[in-house]
């Protein structure tokens, strides 16, 4: 077993000045983040309250006409706890073109244009506002590209990026986020009874340690099924690691200046 | 003077080989082009038809109401002397609930959110279509940042960003790129009336050599001024490059794995 406990005293002041300094060194005292109703952005909503005042931070509500009541209702309570500013701004009309075209369009397909219009609006009111989009992406899904692309991976910066999903979830206990948000299965919500772990097929737990011992650790493939992981799963980590590897480094370019000069 | 001027018997099947090779190491056969009307696009459609075949290749038409009838009418020229597929979807009702809800919203704002929707049904278009989402972004304006991050910037992979907006008139002209397109002023048409050179406060032609005096031979601002730019055009150069450095780079994340491991 990787040990993945953090030590809260440390990361949470270091996370907070990260986000100070990220917003103030860019000329802004002010931060936007789409408040969903679960952990990830609950915790960044309490570091950036934290770190830049609540009178501060917007968050954005974002649902979609099928989101769960319980979201709204988890994400009120972060906003109420806080103190912080917030905006509902439902995103149903702008893809209902989209869809109505397209009925035959995948889950897949709806949840990426969806979460790209939440984009959108994060963008737009990050400038409303006159802050910067505030990232919410843990270093879990960033790993299996459990993201959609230019959508909710889309952000300024992150302080949550290099924090395991069961770090996120120590963390926010320790930070104070509501226990019914602590408590439920995470999803992404997009469509009714999704669940992160139903859809990638095991449990944070589970990956977070592979994960570690393949990135953090730089074990291979094999060090990870000798430390008593079944090859399958270990096999499962790193092709979704492979396959999504585009989501986490800019566009390629085609490269031809040494050519033309 | 910098000689801007580029080999094209070189550099053409180079491009078309770049986009072959992205798109079947991907595992693809296909591709998928937003295509504006305008210079660039047009230049990518012919390189990708000539690398895919045409039938490969999907040009999207995604005008906005507002959007001029001669870039439509252009795109129109590339998509028939090409013969690839095509697809007209207009973002109008996209993005008119987000317009409707923000009357004030300026025309920046308004842009923005326009590249976006763009951006959205590329990607989506790009899943129904089995195909990659091609980038059309040149060399010159993702230097001077004037892009819509995860808008018209967002692609698989980009086969002009190596090339200054006068490369790419260069190589369209030699690709068969239609007359009218190589003739009109370059423009986002986002607004009636738009040019990129207004905008932007000076010519292409102007800024090409300053920016490959900077950036290719790395010469300093007070050197690029010796060498006969006026210093206000250069630092105003500058200071472009420096603030938009976070549209060229991915978000930087809070790095914690050294403290609690």
């Amino acid at each position: 077993m990787v040990n993945l406990e953090i030590n809260l005293t440390q990361v949470l002041p270091r996370l907070t000045t990260f986000i100070h300094e990220k917003i103030t060194r860019a000329g802004y005292t002010r931060g936007v983040i789409n408040l969903s109703g679960g952990l990830d952005s609950a915790l960044a909503c309490y570091l950036a309250a934290q770190a830049l005042g609540p009178q501060n931070v917007l968050a954005l509500r974002l649902p979609y006409r099928t989101s769960s009541p319980d979201s709204l209702a988890h994400a009120q309570l972060v906003i109420d706890a806080l103190g912080v500013q917030s905006l509902p701004l439902p995103i149903t009309e702008m893809v209902a073109p989209l869809f109505a075209r397209f009925p035959e369009m995948s889950r897949l397909r709806q949840g990426n244009a969806m979460a790209r219009a939440r984009m959108i609006i994060l963008y737009d009111q990050s400038e409303a506002f006159h802050g910067l989009p505030i990232g919410t992406g843990n270093k879990t899904e960033i790993l299996l590209g459990y993201t959609t692309i230019y959508g909710d991976s889309a952000c300024a910066f992150n302080p949550l990026g290099d924090l395991y999903k069961t770090q996120v979830r120590q963390l926010a206990r320790g930070g104070g986020v509501p226990e019914p948000i602590l408590r439920k299965p995470p999803s992404a919500d997009l469509w009714d009874g999704q669940t992160d772990e139903g859809e990638l097929g095991f449990t944070y737990a589970e990956v977070d340690q592979v994960l570690s011992l393949l990135v953090d650790q730089q074990l291979s493939p094999e060090e990870c099924v000798q430390a008593g992981f079944s090859e399958g799963f270990v096999q499962a980590v790193v092709q979704r690691m492979q396959r999504t590897q585009f989501k986490r480094q800019l566009p390629p370019v085609a490269r031809l200046t040494d050519d033309h000069r």
